[in-house]
């Protein structure tokens, strides 16, 4: 079994596409959240609040880049395996040689992975060979400089995200997803038609603004697919007067991106 | 002072144009390293044999990322610090928003980084917007696969690597690198072309047998530039019989790198 059957199974069991991040920002873990590893206390409070409703799990590596940092990642890993939910580290690697080797070993720890296609195959392949891991290959993000490089025309009418979509479907063997953000709705149909098969990681529908229906209607393939809020689920507490309340609004958050997204599905 | 003053000092010291990459691959480490964080005792070794030759080191974050992989980083760092030598954190990062401005408070420890230019300015203004440091923004890589997507055309005979090259030349305030592949000598020469003025850093001199003469010839902008090897100085001790003579083979690698380059300087 690899991560995308272990991932459809989990979306039928909870009836949810959410991908859930958790990127705690040190600087919003609110007050009450006193502890030794205070990430890892605070993402084992959000996955309690949020694991009925969470298809996946997706937390950023730039939230996790220090000693104590990867110690509350990987209890964050195993906490979530411990409840049978897969984790997808969302690292945007890319490397050479014995280098992207390396950083493909996270894949022992991990589900799944997010890579950056601009240093080409090889760069990926340590990742797409990793037994049962699912790779998610940027094609076109979410942010407003996405535009910059990835819509450029690479010949033939096709843009370069278009490009690496085509390239990435050709690497697939049951393992290949693509990245493409909710911000950028013709985008989203226009990658469908190029990758009919590879079920997508759409982000921006929650903080960012993104379009949900487009997400729904072009993200998934054969049903599978992931539809990720981070902000605006794990910081839906910021209001709350205490802990528990704090993380009630964390848990309706990500029912209420859950119910909307099925709205459509 | 900004890190490419600082490096032109460094140069100037050392006569150096040197980059050390320290790349501790577990699997690689000598049997003689017992320590309690192996990388980091492998490390100081190094940098204890090498620092002559060191214009500055690069550890590569791949093998760093876990508890005690940073633990390992910040010694090195603080130990190349304690030398006055400049550290160039190769990471090839790039995310977006709140991501990309977690990942490049890094450049709180480090004094430069890599990054990947594939999800555009916005994605990478957060590290060029932190004051003093360097910033390689990847034009055209050493592996083989780096002509998938950079040497696309994307318009008016412009590879995607020349048009990344122009672009990061644009967003220059003092602070900008590019990395352009030894591997790849007559794009190292476009891309001279294209943006006179910045520093290139050269990987793919020693380990992936690149040109050391076109490094010189159009890595350095006003003398400032880095040639960089890992594998083929950390590990030229390989086949020594002792700790003590591992470590003069590896630190007579990085004087031999350096005079080869100084050749064509």
């Amino acid at each position: 079994m690899g991560f995308f059957d272990d991932l459809a199974t989990r979306i039928d069991a909870t009836n949810s596409v959410v991908s859930v991040g958790l990127d705690p920002d040190p600087g919003r873990l609110p007050d009450f959240i006193d502890a030794d590893l205070p990430r890892w206390a605070f993402n084992r409070r959000v996955i309690d609040a949020t694991n009925e409703h969470a298809a996946c799990y997706k937390p950023n590596a730039a939230f996790y880049e220090d000693a104590d940092g990867w110690r509350a990642l990987r209890e964050t890993i195993a906490y979530a395996h411990g409840k049978d939910i897969p984790v997808l580290l969302d690292a945007k690697r890319a490397d050479i040689g014995n280098t992207a080797r390396q950083y493909a070993r996270v894949l022992e720890e991990v589900d799944a992975i997010t890579v950056n296609p601009y240093l080409g195959e090889d760069a990926i392949r340590p990742f797409l060979n990793h037994d049962g891991a699912g790779v998610f290959v940027l094609a076109r993000t979410s942010n407003p400089g996405a535009r910059d490089f990835q819509n450029l025309t690479v010949g033939n009418d096709t843009k370069l995200y278009e490009y690496v979509a085509r390239r990435a479907a050709e690497w697939d063997d049951g393992n290949v997803g693509l990245v493409v953000g909710a911000t950028a709705s013709e985008e989203l149909a226009a990658v469908r038609e190029l990758a009919p098969k590879l079920p997508f990681l759409v982000p921006g529908v929650g903080a960012q603004g993104g379009d949900a229906e487009a997400a729904i209607a072009h993200g998934l393939a054969d049903g599978v697919g992931l539809v990720n809020s981070s902000r605006g689920i794990i910081f839906a507490g910021e209001d709350s007067e205490d802990g528990d309340a704090y993380f009630r609004a964390v848990g309706a958050a990500a029912r209420r991106l859950k119910s909307q997204l099925n709205e459509h599905r």
